[in-house]
């Protein structure tokens, strides 16, 4: 296995503490199923170092029989399935934003995203186990290993996501064990919702209801109106965000390329949350014109992406390549990332743009 | 009972025979649930005149137990339950589009939607009494008594949306029995879907293993990219419209009103498919600043719409007033007619821009 240092180094790095990095895209495009040490990391503090034998997770709250069990009587006692599913940061393609206004936060590219096979339990069969009390306005709340701000990190979803059939505590990624920075050895993974409440270096699972009141839940991850500023923003007039909306990218070519004349190659990917990709219309002169990529998606994965090919012939000249898809409710993507923007930089959805120069 | 010749006189009417009308949008923002006779109206051929006391209901295909019972028979055996549902046209808004291009098809304004309380039987207490047999491609065929083009009107819907809780053979709209052009005396709502899927007049209902082969579904009601044209349009590379995408209209004031100075009321509604509408920005500036309208939604009615309510305060002068809505995947409109154009004028969710005059 590589180290976290080798892998740190063929990432784009936005921060080292929390250690926060995302892929070219070109090679986040290679491959359908993204390599593990490809794959984003989003960390909200240090990565903790824990040890896969002496770890413990503990369900709680409104639970006829509480459970706390070491990782190995998890997996021996609940049926392991593999799930292919995306992930994407709330934050992914943030720095289009910037062409309006200001936005905080890491000025992630659209690399904060990636698939894998993931291998675990259902959290749904731990919840029946456990005699989970059902109601209408239930959360399951997870408390994890990793500090943030001198508390461990912590988020919730509704009760119903958790017992729907692909959300897992996961102990594998494409076949492995999980790497360290991406939860090891044990994390939620909750397709179609943002990527924050699927946490990693899981410890504590809590049905209860109310959603966790942990800041990263109650104050962080809010899709807020145009004219709210960091001053006047109140998050609990904000939207949570859970489940993702519609979004696509150009990975090749990159921006700025310069390209050889004749028929030029676009490639990229386009997510749906809980809908699916139905089509995807590339443009080569900024959205004055369209033609239909061809899709490429996995069976029986709801929550995965779709990879999305189309050849344009470009005359020599500058170019802008730009990218809308549609979902399976014939919905599309607005424009302009005006049409978009929040001081918080999240969901940025707009076609994306990429100019190229054809000699 | 007002006649349908005076229900007739107080819609806007597209067309006689088949009959096609829509509501004034103040009169559709009058009521959260819409009077009968306020109803849009959308038919494929004549009305026909159904005696209910001899009218019978099929079920057969891919059931243990085929069906054919008389209407009393149906009401008897099966719980009466009532649903809160917006039914929509997949052509509502169609006329905006007409600014970009030609497009089939009557130039329905924002008034081809509706929602009402619909009460009947559930559909899936039918098919499970029945003992459909279910499968992953399954598909429940529609067969009603109106006749388009010598066949009689037929759709289908996914039998997984057949099962659905809120999934209709309604009897009564608003607690009175459905008028003749609402589809007397029994018909199909399936809620979220485009009302083509919700046949008027139902006769007879078929488990089976592919959508229905009357021209209806298998090639009209399909979307289709901006290139394709009558000529070109493929309907079996065309997307196959069910669930709705999110929409929203400005109802009051109307186009081209004339108001007078201070503060100017704004209503109107949204409503997301099988998403929440979260929230509904209202520009009067078209675009460049928004305001956040007040919502109001029926409780426990997943796909019954939201009304809106907004005040901006206008100086005299010309003002485009625009509204766009956001549903609970933190999804919005597209801004322009240009962005979601097809020769068909199906699903015209651009933003909808009403100017009005300030004295």
């Amino acid at each position: 296995m590589s180290s976290l240092t080798e892998r740190k180094a063929r990432l784009i790095v936005h921060g080292d503490r929390p250690y926060n990095a995302e892929p070219p895209l070109d090679r986040l495009r290679a491959a359908y199923r993204t390599r593990a040490g490809d794959f984003y990391v989003r960390c909200h503090g240090d990565v903790p170092e824990i040890d896969a034998e002496t770890s413990r997770l503990t369900l709680d709250g409104a639970v006829d029989t509480p459970m706390d069990v070491s990782l190995d009587d998890l997996r021996g006692r609940f049926r392991t399935v593999t799930v292919t599913a995306t992930l994407q940061c709330a934050g992914n393609r943030r720095a289009d934003m910037r062409a309006v206004a200001p936005v905080s936060g890491d000025p992630w590219d659209g690399g904060a995203i990636g698939t894998a096979d993931w291998t675990g339990v259902r959290l749904g069969d731990l919840l029946r186990a456990a005699g989970a009390r059902t109601g209408t306005d239930r959360h399951v709340a997870f408390e994890s290993h990793d500090v943030v701000d001198g508390r461990p990190y912590g988020v919730s979803i509704p009760l119903a996501k958790a017992l729907a059939h692909d959300t897992l505590l996961a102990f594998a990624m494409n076949g492995e064990p999980l790497l360290p920075e991406h939860g090891f050895p044990m994390r939620a993974v909750v397709p179609g919702f943002a990527g924050v409440r699927s946490p990693k270096w899981l410890r504590r699972i809590t049905v209860q209801d109310h959603p966790s009141d942990h800041p990263i839940q109650a104050g962080d991850y809010k899709l807020y109106p145009p004219d709210v500023t960091a001053e006047t923003a109140d998050p609990a007039r904000g939207h949570t965000i859970d489940t993702l909306p519609l979004n696509a990218a150009i990975c090749e070519p990159a921006r700025g390329a310069v390209l050889g004349p004749g028929a030029c190659r676009i490639r990229g990917y386009a997510v749906a949350g809980d809908r699916a990709v139905i089509r995807v219309d590339v443009s080569g002169d900024g959205g004055r014109s369209w033609i239909q990529a061809a899709l490429e998606h996995a069976p029986d994965a709801p929550f995965a992406w779709t990879f999305w090919t189309a050849e344009l012939d470009l005359p020599p000249g500058e170019h802008d390549l730009a990218v809308r898809a549609w979902d399976s409710a014939g919905q599309t993507q607005p424009a302009l990332p005006d049409d978009v923007w929040n001081h918080k930089g999240y969901l940025c959805t707009c076609w994306h743009r990429v100019r190229v120069r054809v000699t």
